[in-house]
């Protein structure tokens, strides 16, 4: 099942894509589960009846724009360091926990909308990753049990203004942006995806691969990574993991090779999806 | 004026503390606004007439149980190395910007509950620091405009879980346990604080003083936090700064010197408040 946050005549919906189209269930349930996250926590509840087959398409693909799968997350938790390929080329040591820093929820795009390059920083770099999303309700979740936490994945673009990230040996202010973090296009449950050790993952920037990976270089696991972070924290329905770039990002490049205005960047995951944002300049505000 | 959260009679509500006890905002008018993040929107909006004065009191201090003056921020952002004291004993280098990391609402108390050392790590430190709530929306700020986007102040205690604080380089697992962040115990506005640098901040443990500074020694001015955050992520009404800690935290002494269930731990400020939490163990949960 693909699950996809969309905006519509002029309305925020969410629903299944299918072969035909999208079946649009916030028309039919929005108004009293009114998003994906609210979908994800309803289902925990058993509120929610399993998806017929055949349903019928509200919209055809090209009718809607994608919003990010999940819209508004609790918690968007990102990963740094863990591919092999990319420990390397920042000169990172070997780390026996996962590296972590959150993104605030206001960052996120949808698939096919503009990542925003600031008027502040021409360090823009792309970071093509595996975005987790989680489908229950856990703390303190034993590595045996990880993988039932998980609702869906989707593709994620972590893209970085790489001179605000190392102001300081804190991550946040490069990773917070608006409009930096894509995700999407749509949340794909397990059982579609199946065994993600053998997927490749690809960022292409204007048409030419920069990083290319399979998920089995992954130093920690799905499993691995929500059992660690829910030591300290909980999850929840509609929380999201971004599980970290391999090698390859521009700003370890001679010359660097950063983002700019007119580009357009690709993250394509074998069975997960296929993520295409322009670059375009920040938007005035005000 | 001091806003306060609060539980009372099985029911959150929010109002204002006078000399007499507690005026209930929400029993007036949270079918509306339910909250002090919420109150602060309006505020902005011009939906809230101005606060009366000899408001009544609907309840005495006594019977009230205290809530984070904001119960669910939007955003948390903590400062990290910003008293020189503090910088010195983390042996980290001088900084040029501030050093920002992200704590989630959830683990946010108020007042006179407990913090919680979880049964995973005895690393339990306290850091008491000045928290500031942003009240208006604010993007690219001008170091001039800053202060009149303060709502008003409080006092934290970022406490701090310091084997996993440095499991890497990023302090995310560290800062992030349920309960131990302690916040409050209400919102004190700009006028009734005043100048802020002649201020006393300090920290006990059991009674004894373990941190002690003016809020002169901040590296980084409120001013120019709200500067240089709102450089990458949009400020609004309820957001939460944490200005950072002074020299004296635990796990820099010899022998360290951890905060353990039965421990009560106080940050004042002058003018600000009197923070006082006694430290327990995690609930079980489930």
């Amino acid at each position: 099942m693909r699950y996809v946050s969309f905006e519509a005549e002029g309305r925020a919906s969410y629903g299944i894509g299918t072969d035909r189209g999208i079946f649009d269930l916030g028309a039919r349930i929005g108004s009293v589960i009114p998003d994906l996250k609210s979908y994800l926590k309803a289902s925990e509840l058993g509120l929610v009846p399993s998806a017929q087959a055949n349903l019928s398409a509200d919209y055809a693909v090209g009718d809607i724009a994608y919003l990010p799968p999940i819209t508004e997350p609790g918690k968007v938790i990102c990963v740094g360091l863990n591919y092999e390929g990319h420990r390397l080329e920042t000169g990172r040591p070997k780390q026996t926990y996962p590296t972590l820093f959150a993104r605030f929820a206001d960052t996120l795009i949808g698939h096919g909308v503009a990542i925003r390059r600031p008027p502040v920083s021409s360090d823009l770099d792309y970071e093509g990753e595996l975005a987790v999303v989680i489908g229950r309700s856990g703390f303190r979740i034993p590595k045996s049990e990880a993988a039932s936490y998980v609702a869906g994945y989707s593709c994620f673009n972590d893209a970085s203004l790489r001179d605000f990230q190392v102001h300081t040996h804190q991550f946040m202010p490069g990773k917070n942006f608006p409009a930096t973090g894509a995700f999407g296009p749509d949340m794909v449950t397990p059982d579609e995806v199946g065994e993600l050790d053998n997927l490749k993952i690809e960022t292409r920037l204007n048409g030419v691969v920069v990083q290319q990976a399979k998920l089995e270089e992954l130093l920690f696991s799905v499993e691995d990574l929500i059992a660690y972070i829910s030591i300290f924290t909980p999850l929840s329905p509609g929380d999201v993991l971004i599980t970290g770039t391999p090698g390859g990002v521009g700003f370890k490049r001679t010359p660097p090779l950063f983002m700019k205005p007119g580009d357009v960047v690709e993250v394509e995951i074998d069975k997960v999806g296929h993520l295409r944002n322009e670059i375009a300049e920040e938007l005035p505000r005000g």
